[in-house]
């Protein structure tokens, strides 16, 4: 029944992968929003598979539809409907899986619980599902704009053991793009590349950690002392698929400093209290107080790989999968896109919660 | 607004730090259940600050007492209100902190969206409040005892720089608090309390990573999309003060990893379908396996040190500011008490969530 | 952002009237329950317009499509969308309403509140919403079923100044279709049918009672002291359009009543406690005791009427306003199907949480 | 678990009636808000029982002290804890209750529900339990006084068979407090007082309606689909114990009515829009439209008679039950302030939505 994100901005996701369509419905998003189908498309294109040689070679056109909330290009306050439908979905490749659990994949657990599960690509446990996520954001970056300049920008900071290490200063969507691997380190990217056409060649595949950016934040953000704002992030982060970390600011590395060091100096700046730096990543006490968003979030090398894996069927028989077919054998490229989704769900579900609560 | 956690076993924690109480109602419990104060006090022992010399010296009893919720030694099935009474509490020592915005704590946020705050102690945002959740999971372990011999055990990883190395193979509650600093491992436990001891002398402070394990976890735990188990898990724990950081099993080392590596075999053990190994951490596809969960969580350096900072107060001066009073040197071995108990407030409610929504 | 209805079994709808659709996605819905478009079909059709000479002429076909949720037969545990197609949607006839406010409609408040509204049809404020909801009851009957063998049959008891009198021992929603007012009491409804072409004739519109009894109802439903069983069932029933009035058991009649006359004596009846007479109407402290639940929903005559009323616009010019098209004079008859419909969201919705929440 | 009330301003409320104490948690109320026990202590006495020679004789105190969430007399924006220590219970007075189930009350389906029940003056299901509403109801009417001088007025309209007739052009608090029966019709009121005395004599008791006036009203409160206005008041006041009705406007009279006749004209007065009549009670579409709100509560007479009544105990053994102690006759003069309250908490709650989600 988790298939509802947020509070005031109330998204409820819905779809298998190879059913006819898979979608979401929006409520709470305030009335008089200009919102068409190219707000939302963008993101979807950028979120697609089949993009580069570096993703699967499944052509999603993904053209999402609104079918409800919106009238003469306004949102009327009322709840949005959004449609994607499913085509070119080859269920056929996926008759392999139907009694045999993939390794690390969600195929067991969903047959523990449930007693049933669509096999058919993935079924609901399909990345695939996080189409109606990013179609979701779409909405809730529209409604972010009426708060503040927003931006939200993600990239790859590692793939398997590189790391980026050189920036440009400044980061848009528009630079992130401008390689496959979309990471704004171009020596770093090539790199990347290369390890990821090794994997696929081998059969095999890679994980990365992907950072996000968000500046021009609205502050005072967060609801201390569960639904601080870095809270409902991790949340909305750790619900990715294959992800398995996340941290904010100076994240694991800050553990190893000094208080001295990490703390956040206050200064005066233009008028405005200011940090003199930022390893608290734009939060602190669990609201945003106004400095850049700084966060990473973990992706664990894809579990779908063609090298022969042991695993065990329906049955209790031990077996040896080998899997076919067109699949990733990196994310992390397209995980940018669903980090930014899932930032911006968050970050306006926030904003409406604090125009209630916050000062009268 | 955020103080409620939980959906079906919902916990309502409110006080501030130097009012007459902090405390708690949890709603949602089932009746029959067997619950006394002296179910709840021993978490709340070893929360105590001034256990220990590694600890600050305030004197909190912290004596829990039921006022709601229990008749004749049992649950009612209706609210139970937990509450402890704040005895001890100096708001002179805090004085200072009236104007002034004590580095990367609470006090600038808090101020800046609430208007007001309430500076003794440091008010709601103080950790203090974290002795009402772990009150709160003390009925969550009673009610997770229903569903299995689930054991809930947390530890020191790190603090600063130096890491466990060497563990036993059987770690309980026991075992972890044969030290001061709740390290398993001794020869790292040492050397952490001479770090922090250290840093106490030179007026700072320091970090560290602990590490949760649960064992016998009921399996079918989780609701994805979005209510994914470790998602839930990721919420609470950055819902604690200090934390910049969450992973679950492989965390961020398995990015780097490769899918073959990385997948966990499927294997048939007494009958039963288990992973070989356990680089899932527990959770695949959102939904706990039955095997071990394990996360780590990272505590930045305390806020709170004595060494000269640079500051702005409320007018927005630049001032210089060097705390007195007593503080922990380091928070990390307290915390592990504290993601003991956002853990099993998150499978507590996840377990209710499944019995609703599970197979009929 | 209210279209979110329920806790565990929770039903999000959407639509304008006519825009291309409108649907509802129903999250919660237990695994492995059988389920076909056949399940949910026949309510849709009672419900529809059109279906006799008393109702408004508009041939809505209503042809459900399940698009998720649902795998060979069964529901997998996700989220379950139903789609139902808008035809004969003639935005022309509302031209009229674009600029003027309908005495008693929503066309004020929505526009006050939001500063924008949908105008054709009624947009969300049309009682075609409520199709969405009668879909989503067909999934919640088919849980309810897993619960018990629960019958949820509701008719006409008033038109205007008539009042059903007599009543057949058994009522079944066969029995209630006999005609086309749905009244059990042949008698009465003949004289119904008569005021409704009264009124028909007049342009004028006439209200009524329907009242609903719901046997086998699984006892410990409710959860006081807010959700209780009745407090959730008067909401469903007060968020249907044009109700002013909820009461269960003795209802206003019964503050008429002594508390000896009242108080419904318990007596043994096959090994069961039962209690004598119902006064209470199947809920005591607000939880179902296992009797029949009783309740009567008050429906105000239909706002749209053909004869001329006063009136403004948006502008604050006064105006007379005569509403053509096609309307029906009185609905009553077919809102029997949407009492049903939300008594069974209620009813299902309480008891998954009554699965999580009850005796351990 | 239903002792959450509210979505943005949430209300938490706890205690059996035998118990240390009573109370609530009240989180979501903006910061910066004039808030101290004065505020909340006035209509805490008007609900005490023991006030008049109609009530019962138990000397409830009911002394309020708020615990958190007020710093310097204002609001922090945290949660507020409001508690009442319980004063002259006398559990023995409940001892015959332990085993035998009072006719109409909740001692059976309690114990059907959890098998366990605290039967000591009632427990949880106890009136004394809305002693707590009435505490978060004094600070739902301090935030409601930042959105207008919203006046939120009940009083008694009928007992028994007496209703009634004459009213006051304006109705206040005061003037509802001139007689101990509450109703503002005096005539009324002195036949109520003696009608009350003869139920007492008899060992019997009496019902009666209750009628709530709301003035100022906010406009564009209200969230449709479900969320209506009228459908939210309608599950808060039938929360409330004893009671068996709802109607808002014209209620279940305005069914008799043609649409020509009910339908509210729109006129423009003082260049506003208003209605010239207010059958609607104020709501329209589910949303309020500035209008005062008028809407009526039945309440059944108290289960609790001294003439003896045919029930079963805990073992199905048929018993006589005559009830000894301290009774109301005739709760309906006290629960005025019920529905005060929850009126209270519904309109705050709605205001703070409108906050979030109303026009950007």
């Amino acid at each position: 029944m988790g298939s509802l994100f947020g509070r005031l901005l109330r998204v409820q996701t819905w779809g298998e992968s190879h059913g006819p369509a898979i979608g979401c419905v929006v409520d709470g998003c305030p009335a008089g929003i200009p919102l068409s189908e190219a707000d939302v498309q963008p993101q979807l294109d950028r979120r697609r598979p089949g993009r580069s040689r570096l993703a699967s070679a499944r052509a999603e056109t993904d053209r999402v539809q609104i079918l409800s909330g919106v009238h003469q290009g306004r949102t009327l306050g009322t709840p949005i409907s959004l449609w994607i439908p499913n085509v070119d979905a080859k269920s056929k490749d996926y008759d392999d899986f139907k009694d045999v659990y993939r390794p690390s994949h969600a195929d067991f657990t969903y047959d523990l619980k449930h007693g049933i599960r669509d096999w058919r690509g993935g079924g609901r446990a399909s990345a695939r599902e996080t189409a109606a996520r990013v179609a979701a954001a779409g909405v809730a970056e529209k409604v972010l704009l009426r708060a503040s300049k927003c931006r939200i920008v993600a990239y790859v900071l590692s793939v398997g053991t590189i790391r980026a290490a050189r920036f440009p200063v400044r980061i848009s969507r528009t630079v992130v793009d401008r390689n496959d691997v979309r990471c704004p380190d171009p020596r770093a990217a090539r790199l990347m590349e290369e390890a990821i056409d090794g994997a696929r060649r081998e059969g095999d595949s890679l994980g990365g950690v992907v950072e996000l950016r968000v500046t021009n934040v609205p502050p005072g953000l967060g609801e201390p002392v569960f639904d601080k704002l870095e809270a409902d992030l991790a949340k909305a982060m750790l619900s990715l698929p294959a992800t398995k970390g996340f941290e904010i600011g100076s994240g694991f590395a800050g553990t190893r400093m000094k208080g001295s060091e990490h703390n956040d100096p206050f200064v005066m700046r233009k008028g405005r209290i200011r940090t003199e730096k930022n390893d608290s990543g734009g939060v602190q006490g669990g609201i945003s107080n106004g400095e850049e968003i700084i966060l990473r979030v973990a992706f664990k090398p894809t579990a779908t790989v063609r090298k022969p894996q042991r695993t065990v069927d329906r049955t209790g028989r031990e077996r040896i999968l080998s899997v076919k077919g067109r699949h990733d054998a990196c994310v992390v490229p397209r995980a940018v896109v669903l980090v930014e989704a899932m930032a911006a769900l968050v970050l306006a579900d926030h904003w409406l919660l604090n125009r209630a609560t916050g000062r009268i």
